[in-house]
C-alpha cells in the first residue's frame, strides 16, 4: 500500500523562517569524542544545583500549592521586584514593577515585541552579523531586515542615522554587551550616540542583554536604556547567570508596551513556568547572585584566554579574530580564499565543530568569517581542538 | 513638569485581540470572602505537591546539571514516549514519539498553530461559544472567524458541511471533551461525522482536549483525531491532571506539522521548561497517573453533584443549564429579560463572580450566557453562594 503524504498549506512565513544550521549542527554534537565550540551552551558544571535543589524543596514546602497553580500572566511579583532593584543597584536606573514582565527566556520576548510592533513588511535594523535567534523570531512577523555595519565599538554611526532616515524602521534590534556571535561590546560614546540618533526618529529600540553580567573588566557601561527609557526595551535573562533550563527572562519598557506585551503573553501561553520563578526568587533570596556571577566570570575569563592563545599560537597570522571582554563568543575571518562551511568539513573530520558565520547575517552573509564558543570547552580538550584547526587553516590548499 | 505620554506605533494585530474579561474578574478574586465561580483553575487541594516535591528531589540528584541547561525544542523524549504510550493504552492509537511536541501548556499549541498555518485573512471554524483563549491567541494571526452551532452532543452537521463549503476555513477549532465554556461532550457519531466532513474539505482540525481524563461516567469517546490522524491536530496537558504551574502541554500531528511547529516554537521559546518536563517524567515514572486522575474525577464530581442540585433548589425554573458528564464548568442561560453582565454586578455585591457568556462568542454574543465554574469551590462555599445567585435571580426586577 501506498500512503501518500498530505500536502498541507502553511502559511506564508513558514517558507521565510531561517532554518538553524547550529540545531544541525548540534546533532553531530551526539557523537561521543567531538569538541564542540558550536553550541551557546554555558558550562554546565557551574550551575548552583545544589543550592536550586534546596530552593526547590523549600519552595515546594513553604508554598506548594501555590506555585503549581496558575498564575498571573506578569510573572513572580516578588521576582520582578528583585529585577527592578537589581538595576537600581547596578546602575540607579528607577524602573517600577509594572515596567518588568517575566518572560520564557528572552527569546520569548522577540515573540512578543514581534507581535507588539511588527506588521507584514514592516522594516527592522539589525546589526551585522546579528543574534540567528532574533532573525528566525521576528521573520515569522514577516519583517524586512535592513542592517547596519558594527564596529569594535558599536555600529557605524553615519550608517546608522542613513539607516534610520532612509529606511525608517520600526525596531532596532542591538546586543551592545559581548555580542552573539562577535564578542563585540559598545562604548559608552557609541550608546549614548544611539540613543541620540533614535530620539530623532520613530523607531524603536530592543537592547537585547543577556551576556551584561559576564563581564571580564570591572568597567560597567551603562545600558542605553538609561540614556533613553520610553524608546528602549531592555530584555534581560537568567540563562546565562544561573540556569537556562529554567526559561526565565524579562523584559523591560514603559509600562504601555508592557500592557500590550501582556496581552500578547496570555494569548501565547498564559504566564511562564511558576515552579521555576519561585525556585529562582528562592535562590536570589538566599544566595548572593554576584558571587555566583563572579564564579561564572573567573571561569569564562580563563576559558577566553587559552582560546585566544592558543589562536595566537597555533592559527596563521592571516586569521583575523576578536578579543571579547565578556560573555561567551569569539568572532573569526578567515583569509578570502577560506569559506568556514569548507573549514567546518574537514574539522568535522577531527572531531571538532563550530558554526560558521554566514547563519548570523540577515542578508549578503560573509563566508569567511565563524564563531567559537569558549564557555562550554574545557582548557585540555580546547588546546587539542584548537591546535587540530590551526593544523588544517595552515596546511590545506584551499 | 508635564510628561507627556509617548504615542506608540503598535501593529494592527493589536487592536483585534480581544481583551480577557475574565482576567479583569479575577482581579476582583483577591477579595478576601468572594466566592468564584469565574476561574477555569483546578482545586489546588488536589495537587500532588509531595509526590512533585519528591520527584523534584530526585531530579536534582540524578541529573541537576542536565536539567538546567538547554535541551531539545521538541521536549524531553521519554516525556514524548510516555504520551504516545499512553494514547496506545487509552484508545489503542499509534502514535510516534516524532509526532509529539511538548509545548508550554496547550495555550502555546495554539500560538504555534497560528504560526504554522494562518496568513492575515484566513478563516477559522469555531465552535459557538467558544474558548476564549483560542479566540485570543488566534486573533494574534488576524483570523476570520467562523462559528457553528454547538448543540449538547456536538456541532450541527448541515451547518458545519455548509461552512465548510462556504468558508472555506483554513482550521476549525473545537474541543470535544467536557468543553470549555459549556462542559457539553460531543457523541461518537458526531465525531464521525465532523471527520467524515472534514476528510472533504482542506480545513484542518485542531482537537484541543485538556479536559479528556475529567470524565464524570465510564463511557470513553475515540478522539476526532483517531478516525481522521492526517488532518487532526490533537492537543493534549497536564495542567488539569496534575498542575497547570508546570505549563507541560503537547500537540500531537502528522510528522511534517510537528516539523513546522518546531521551527516555530525554537523562534518564539527555544524550548519548554526543561526541569518540569523532567519532574513530570519522574512523576508519571514513579506513579500511577490514572489513580491522580481518579481522584480529581470522584471530587469533581461531587463539585459538580452539588452545584447542579444547588442550581435546580435555588435557581427560578427558566433558567436552563447543562448537565456536564466531565471537564470543569456548566453553563446556563437565563430568561430573556436577564443578562448575564448585570446579573453580575448584583452577584458581586454579594461577593460572588462568575463570567458572562459573552466573552465566550467570536460574534453576536448571547448575553443571557454565563460559565458556573465548579472545580474550585468548596461545597459549602458553593451552596451558600448559589442560594444568593437563585434569590437575586428570583426577586430582581430586570
Amino acid at each position: 500500500m501506498t500512503v501518500e503524504t498530505p500536502h498541507y498549506q502553511f502559511a506564508e512565513r513558514v517558507q521565510q523562517v531561517p532554518q538553524s544550521f547550529i540545531r544541525e549542527i548540534l546533532k553531530v554534537t551526539s557523537k561521543p569524542n567531538i569538541v564542540s565550540f558550536a553550541g551557546g551552551l554555558p558550562n554546565p558544571s557551574l550551575f548552583p544545583v545544589q543550592e536550586l535543589e534546596n530552593c526547590a524543596a523549600k519552595v515546594f514546602q513553604k508554598r506548594g500549592a501555590q506555585v503549581l497553580q496558575y498564575s498571573e500572566t506578569e510573572g513572580y511579583y516578588p521576582l520582578r521586584e528583585y529585577i527592578a532593584a537589581r538595576y537600581h543597584q547596578k546602575f540607579g536606573l528607577n524602573i517600577s514593577v509594572d515596567q518588568i514582565l517575566i518572560t520564557s527566556g528572552s527569546q520569548q520576548a522577540l515573540d512578543l515585541l514581534g507581535k507588539v510592533f511588527l506588521d507584514a513588511g514592516d522594516k527592522v535594523l539589525l546589526e551585522r552579523p546579528t543574534y540567528l535567534g532574533a532573525l528566525q523570531s521576528l521573520s515569522l512577523f514577516q519583517a524586512q531586515f535592513e542592517e547596519v555595519t558594527l564596529h569594535n565599538d558599536g555600529v557605524d554611526p553615519d550608517e546608522f542615522e542613513e539607516k534610520m532616515f532612509n529606511c525608517n524602521p520600526k525596531l532596532f534590534y542591538c546586543i551592545p554587551n559581548f555580542q552573539n556571535p562577535t564578542g563585540l561590546h559598545y562604548s559608552e560614546e557609541k550608546r549614548r550616540m544611539v540613543a541620540e540618533i533614535s530620539s530623532r526618529y520613530p523607531a524603536m529600540i530592543i537592547e537585547d542583554d543577556p551576556y551584561g553580567d559576564i563581564s571580564f573588566s570591572d568597567k560597567k557601561a551603562l545600558p542605553i536604556y538609561a540614556h533613553l527609557p520610553e524608546k528602549t526595551i531592555l530584555l534581560g535573562s537568567f540563562s546565562k547567570t544561573v540556569a537556562p533550563g529554567l526559561r526565565v527572562g524579562w523584559m523591560v519598557a514603559h509600562r504601555d508596551i508592557i500592557r500590550k506585551a501582556t496581552i500578547m503573553k496570555q494569548a501565547s501561553d498564559l504566564h511562564s513556568n511558576n515552579l521555576s520563578q519561585h525556585i529562582l526568587f528562592e535562590f536570589l533570596s538566599t544566595y548572593d547572585l554576584d558571587q555566583q556571577v563572579f564564579k561564572i566570570v573567573k571561569q569564562y575569563k580563563y576559558q577566553r584566554d587559552v582560546m585566544l592563545s592558543c589562536i595566537e599560537e597555533y592559527f596563521p597570522e592571516n586569521v583575523q579574530y576578536n578579543r571579547p571582554e565578556g560573555g561567551m563568543f569569539t568572532w573569526l575571518s578567515l583569509p578570502s580564499t577560506t569559506h568556514a562551511r569548507d573549514f567546518l568539513a574537514k574539522a568535522i573530520e577531527q572531531n571538532v565543530i563550530f558554526v560558521p558565520g554566514d547563519s548570523f547575517y540577515a542578508s549578503s552573509p560573509d563566508p569567511q568569517t565563524l564563531r567559537l564558543n569558549f564557555s562550554n570547552v574545557s582548557d585540555t580538550a580546547m588546546r587539542e581542538a584548537l591546535r587540530k584547526l590551526g593544523t588544517i587553516l595552515e596546511y590545506t590548499n584551499w
